[in-house]
């Protein structure tokens, strides 16, 4: 049974946590909370409860919230941490897991430096066994190492191109913006493009973002120049039909924007509706001399959730990635 | 002096009314509204009011609004007019112009075999020249003819591929969505670069689609594989700072969005804070192994105004269009 904690329970920690959860061969210990806000409430329904620091405690306390420790007391007991702090709060976190002992799964937010290995289960596994700290890339990368990598196998890429059209926040929150403009991301090439090199270290591939007024899923709009000049859209489809983690959809059933796609993810009746598959228009796909045009889907607070699970395997040395993938896929009810 | 008359007062209708008002060789002889709602009741301030049926005539003076007659009537006292009337209702008017034989002025909602020759004034001027029917093209095809042809001129342009980012709909209208979702056009290539090839005819552009959440003005991602491969930057920001109807803007002012360029507009003082200029993001554009990339914002509701007027003249026998647009400009002021 491998000992998990998780520190930081916010859009991506308390996914994590569900989903180790519903693991045979992993358990939560503790999570960690900074304050004792309604989300420490419903987090005690479900998790022993750490907090960052000893001040805190009374804090919890005066709530009528009980608190385990201190996060140094969680890393006494536990075998991998994931990190869902907030973006550049794990780079400080690591000395800490360094101090106990103790591995780490990182998310996107951080620098790849930090780990000196990006994780993407379908794409690069292997290089993640027995490793201390691995980095899951962002939900962005995610998306895009899933479908790319297929496509890669398939027909090999020349050069890719894609345009990210970003949600502005998550659902839950209040307070960003924009809501009635849309805000181009100048520095070109975009990082999105430059953090999929990490997991696809010889991929060609340059992005341009912009964010909008939307807080449901991420789009991709996405060009890719095949060397394969023969692949047709029915090798590209059976392909991404076979992939682990993509769903095919069809705006002509109604799916014809990220609004209707969430609404059948909550119609799944999972926790939270999320969607943990990247959705790829079937009937938004064209190839022209070679060159195959997609859109994607990519939702951004729970795309993620299945590669952390199986980047605590990787790096506890489960050598199989697809037994691994296979579990986690079965646990979480993945679509195939 | 140039008779005009306006077939529609919405978006589009109202401001080419107010534009020719503001030419020495052009008057406004009437304008041509369907109901009498608060925009009619504006427009009989400023015009002579025409309706598109008899039977219209009393309904508008039951609101106390003087009509002139029908768009019969006017149709006897014009040399051109230009139809802004709803997406493809131009289609249906082209038969009663040519009863009139009225030249007319079509938008980019028509289809571009309704003339034969679709209008952008920077790019084909002169093959609209003593035609009787032209076709201004949509916002988004304007935008993306003026910044294609300069570059073409200083580079040589071997395959454009774009991502069009559009707003929902208009400030004006409260009815259309999506509201939170992102919606992207099926249809590949979508038909924006198809439309471009109605202007510039040898250029090889593909070009994808998004409907967003906003209001204020499309925006562009664009990619130009140059076959002049050592262009460089400086050499494009030159020529885009040099044309007509470009303005070059800097995330680094504060312009980093839709929303502070609009804002931008507003400030200028033009009525209804219209921006006619498209503009190009100087300090998000970058060179890659002679690719080229770059963003453009374009202002949906005022952008085509400066092409209507030209086209008007081009119709009308003016053979210098450099003559055309400089009047224009002027008259509009227009930045450079």
């Amino acid at each position: 049974m491998i000992k998990v904690g998780i520190n930081g329970y916010g859009t991506i920690g308390k996914r994590v946590a569900d989903a180790v959860s519903c693991q045979d061969d992993m358990e939560v210990i503790g999570v960690v909370k900074t304050k004792p806000d309604f989300i420490s409430k419903m987090a005690t329904k479900r998790y022993k409860i750490y907090t960052t620091k000893t001040e805190n405690i009374a804090e919890f306390k005066n709530k009528g919230l009980n608190v385990e420790g201190t996060i140094e007391d969680l890393l006494d007991g536990i075998d991998v941490v994931v990190d869902a702090s907030p973006e550049g709060v794990g780079a400080k976190n690591k000395v800490m897991y360094e101090k106990h002992n103790v591995k780490a799964v990182f998310q996107g937010g951080e620098k790849h430096e930090l780990t000196g290995i990006s994780f993407n289960a379908q794409s690069n596994y292997r290089d993640a066994l027995n490793k201390d700290y691995v980095r899951v890339v962002s939900c962005n990368t995610t998306g895009l190492c899933r479908t790319l990598k297929t496509i890669d196998d398939v027909a090999g890429i020349k050069k890719v191109n894609a345009t990210i059209i970003r949600r502005a926040t998550d659902p839950g929150d209040p307070k960003k913006g924009p809501i009635n403009a849309i805000e181009p991301v100048l520095k070109i090439p975009s990082h999105h493009g430059i953090d999929v090199k990490t997991v696809l270290y010889d991929l060609d591939i340059s992005t341009m973002a912009v964010k909008v007024p939307t807080t449901l899923m991420h789009l991709h709009a996405i060009t890719v120049d095949m060397i394969d000049k023969k692949t047709d859209l029915d090798d590209i489809v059976r392909a991404l039909d076979k992939a682990r983690r993509i769903i095919l959809i069809n705006g002509s059933d109604g799916l014809t924007s990220t609004a209707e796609i969430m609404e059948y993810a909550r119609d799944l009746g999972r926790r939270r509706g999320d969607l943990f598959e990247i959705a790829v228009w079937k009937d938004g796909m064209n190839i022209r001399d070679g060159v195959l045009y997609y859109y994607q889907a990519i939702h951004q607070e729970s795309d993620v959730v299945p590669e952390n699970i199986d980047a605590i395997r990787a790096i506890m040395g489960m050598e199989d990635a697809e037994k691994s993938m296979d579990l986690t896929d079965k646990s979480l009810g993945i679509m195939k």
